[in-house]
């Protein structure tokens, strides 16, 4: 493991629960009412002006937010107006990158960017892989970004929030608007703790934008722009349900398993993640729970069409949304007032007084790898480069029966190891198993393994899982020999160094 | 003044703007989701063993809020446990005082209570004239009291927040339950400040109790109890509607100003007080739209039945409320999206991005006495007591138009006066100001002057009125000479000492 990263100690990952932290919420700086505009019109000319007056400099930290998904355009509009304006070695702070964000690279050979901490994906996570990023990636998980700002793990500079609503003051909302995207959760953070928040609207309303989900109070400038993105691309990457017969198969048995185990009943909570096999559970449990007359306490968002229905039909009193993955969960959490807009925050911050995330019955998550003791990889496939964004993973892996729906193999390289690639979960948290070949349950769990005993569930050893997928591909997969040049550290929710992903090409 | 108040150093005012905040907010303890219940479920038996689990000490500082007005029982319950756990010298901070805390005179008496810092009117502020209270009181504004957290002037290490409903987490509303008040506003600054924070509820919900006003996950205890509060006596003091004819003339002649400076137009804005002068005028004000077809941007509450039913009529899209002053306004803000929560952070904070305040066309406030500078007092009578709370009157005084609703004499004592007994609002802050004998406005505010040019309003120099009172009452008021003791000291909105109150017998 490396001991810093940017310039920054990296405290060893000391076991769930290990590290205690100390000290005091970071806050930014004292500001003046009288240093503001009397009527509250905190416009700015453009980005670029607004950078200006914002005091960006070589070195500092900015961030943008992945409301719009893969339909963000403002990314693009803040590194090319820092980029005009000659600035260096910015680290840029995203809450996360999509492929959209690919031409951002040409500001990495440019200078202007000097690395990016957040989760990297795609195109800048192929790209990180390939040891082209001068600095170290930092992955944090959703709760952990919120929680490294809050502890002042890190500090930024320049927030540059999308606001699909916004008043002169600053008010927004991401409920309303031409590029309404829905909740603005992940923004929250960098308008709490950023030295300097910029709002940057396509929709700017009188005062007051009310309700608003992040307070004007909060905003130092107001932006108007073109356009900030495009919010039918927020159901890009994983919002679709799954058509394999595989993970339908999967999803039938998750939605077997919580059945059977008893947790699903009256009053369970659930949080659904957008990924084709978690929406593929929530329809099946939602039908399981119409058939059976069952109400749920509350289910967490990723809102989406799927979830918004059962708000809807009485299946649930609320949704408590995190993120807003497509455009049925826009309009449901701006028309209904049971669907409840959420950060991090609120969800995940494991440096908290608590979190939503340990009150669900059930999360339901992928992973790449899972190894004989239930740890488990998300952000890399057994090939080491880096691929995929940690998101809420480590936070969700705190419910009360974490469930990872995985098939036994992908592209013939089986899922279950004997070492993972990228350590991002510990096993102990991992309660379930759920693959197209049968349920693996946890042997800390064997409260798990009474309830379902005497069901006809294919209840299997993580062991005959693997040995079962390696006879149909032929052997294990290969492992990558941990060595060259680190080019990113995944870190685990308290903010200590979990592990490290090198250069692989 | 003062060179200290408690062991705190008392920075000298200097002047509207003169004071230069550094540094950065204050921030609370980092905790771990991991020390709380993983099932969310905070409560504790009761608040004394709270206060226990707290680490309540003597000497902390612990705080309250009046959102339940007169009908406050919890700084009862609070202090009551407090004694018995045999806790001495607790500064008690809370947001404003009633008469129904004259019993808690005895805490002080017994020790318990070493000092209140807050406003202090009523029976506490009599006792603390008599200099019977060990410690100073120090007199903020709302606004003042949400920066002196923010900025970490003081620290509050316990705050027990009264919630009309609340979740076994901590998320809470007023909005809902037998003893719904509306607004919690007040208590967010500890909420987000305070180093524990205990809720108490007498209706105690599912989780999750969404809309929050207040997120569970500032909440470290829940308790149940029997009853938090009354919330029929959040009407006692000062929310009825005038029915002396002076003041009736007066509210009449501020709505003729504000109509003939062409200030009540199209989109205007303006500050409902809870007083009689300042109710009257809403009154009068809503007709004149009603009759002018004239719509508010918006309208700041302290929220009444007037200000809702504008709401309802749709004179104003939005009311901006801090604090709800009446059953109406409970409802309101229960059903109707427009009416929308606030707390000080959006409506005063001096040391935000700016504020509420200083956006609104117009704000109709009281006096106990004006100067010929137009300077002005609002906590004591001209004989020196502290009887009334600054309440948000500091903070609306940077209004665009601030007029001073006030009869030329109280109890044949005149309110203009050569010198203030004590200063708590700078003259070029204040722009008009609006007697039963006619309206002074300030001369630096040459444009009002020239706005009402030409209409029959009775315009008049201070001089003139203070004449015209001095000859109905034979003479000016007595003045109090400032030697003797200082029992209270008078904040500005910075945090700096702008005037002392002594003992007064």
């Amino acid at each position: 493991m490396p001991s810093e990263a940017n310039g920054r100690i990296l405290s060893p990952y000391q076991g769930v629960g290990g590290f205690k932290p100390s000290g005091r919420h970071a806050g930014p700086p004292i500001k003046r009412g009288a240093d503001f505009p009397g009527n509250g019109d905190k416009r700015t000319l453009n980005l670029k002006e607004a950078l200006v007056r914002a005091g960006l400099k070589d070195g500092m930290t900015v961030s943008t937010h992945h409301h719009f998904r893969n339909g963000d355009f403002l990314a693009e509009q803040l590194f090319s107006a820092a980029h005009e304006l000659g600035i260096k070695n910015l680290t840029w702070f995203p809450s996360a990158v999509f492929p959209c964000h690919e031409p951002l690279i040409r500001f990495i050979e440019a200078g202007t960017i000097h690395h990016i901490e957040g989760s990297l994906n795609g195109p800048l996570g192929a790209y990180a892989s390939q040891g082209k990023m001068p600095g170290l990636g930092v992955l944090r998980s959703h709760g952990s970004r919120y929680r490294a700002l809050q502890d002042g793990d890190l500090r930024v500079d320049i927030a540059v929030i999308a606001a699909p609503s916004c008043d002169p003051f600053g008010n927004m909302t991401g409920a309303t608007g031409p590029s309404a995207c829905g909740v603005l959760g992940f923004a929250v953070a960098d308008a709490q703790y950023a030295d300097h928040v910029i709002a940057v609207t396509d929709n700017l309303v009188p005062f007051p934008c009310a309700p608003w989900q992040i307070s004007g109070n909060l905003v130092d400038q107001v932006v108007v722009a073109e356009r900030i993105g495009d919010p039918t691309q927020i159901v890009s990457g994983t919002t679709q349900i799954t058509r394999s017969p595989e993970r339908l198969r999967i999803a039938e048995l998750a939605t077997q398993f919580v059945k059977a185990a008893g947790v699903l009943r009256d009053g369970w909570s659930f949080q659904a993640g957008a990924g084709g096999t978690s929406l593929a559970f929530t329809v099946f449990v939602a039908d399981e729970m119409r058939r059976g007359g069952i109400r749920a306490g509350f289910v967490r968002g990723g809102s989406t069409a799927v979830v918004v229905k059962m708000l809807e039909d009485g299946l649930t009193p609320v949704i408590l949304d995190g993120q807003t993955f497509d455009l049925d969960g826009v309009s449901s959490v701006r028309e209904n007032p049971g669907h409840v807009m959420t950060s991090p925050f609120n969800s995940y911050n494991y440096h908290g007084k608590g979190n939503i995330a340990t009150m669900l019955d059930v999360a339901i998550l992928g992973a790449t790898e899972v190894d004989l003791n239930f740890n488990a990889n998300v952000v890399s496939h057994s090939d080491g480069q880096l691929l995929h964004g940690i998101g809420g993973w480590q936070d969700a892996l705190f419910s009360k029966c974490t469930i990872l729906a995985v098939p036994t193999f992908r592209n013939r390289v089986p899922i279950i190891r004997d070492q993972l690639t990228t350590m991002c979960g510990p096993g102990e948290l991992v309660d379930v198993v759920v693959t197209e070949r049968g349920i693996a349950i946890n042997p800390r769990r064997q409260d798990l393994m009474d309830a379902v005993q005497g069901s006809d569930l294919p209840i299997r050893s993580l062991e005959e899982l693997k040995a079962g997928a390696e006879a149909l591909c032929g052997g294990p997969g290969r492992t990558v020999s941990p060595n060259g040049e680190p080019v990113a550290v995944v870190t685990w929710v308290d903010g200590t160094a979990l592990d490290t992903l090198y250069k692989t090409s």
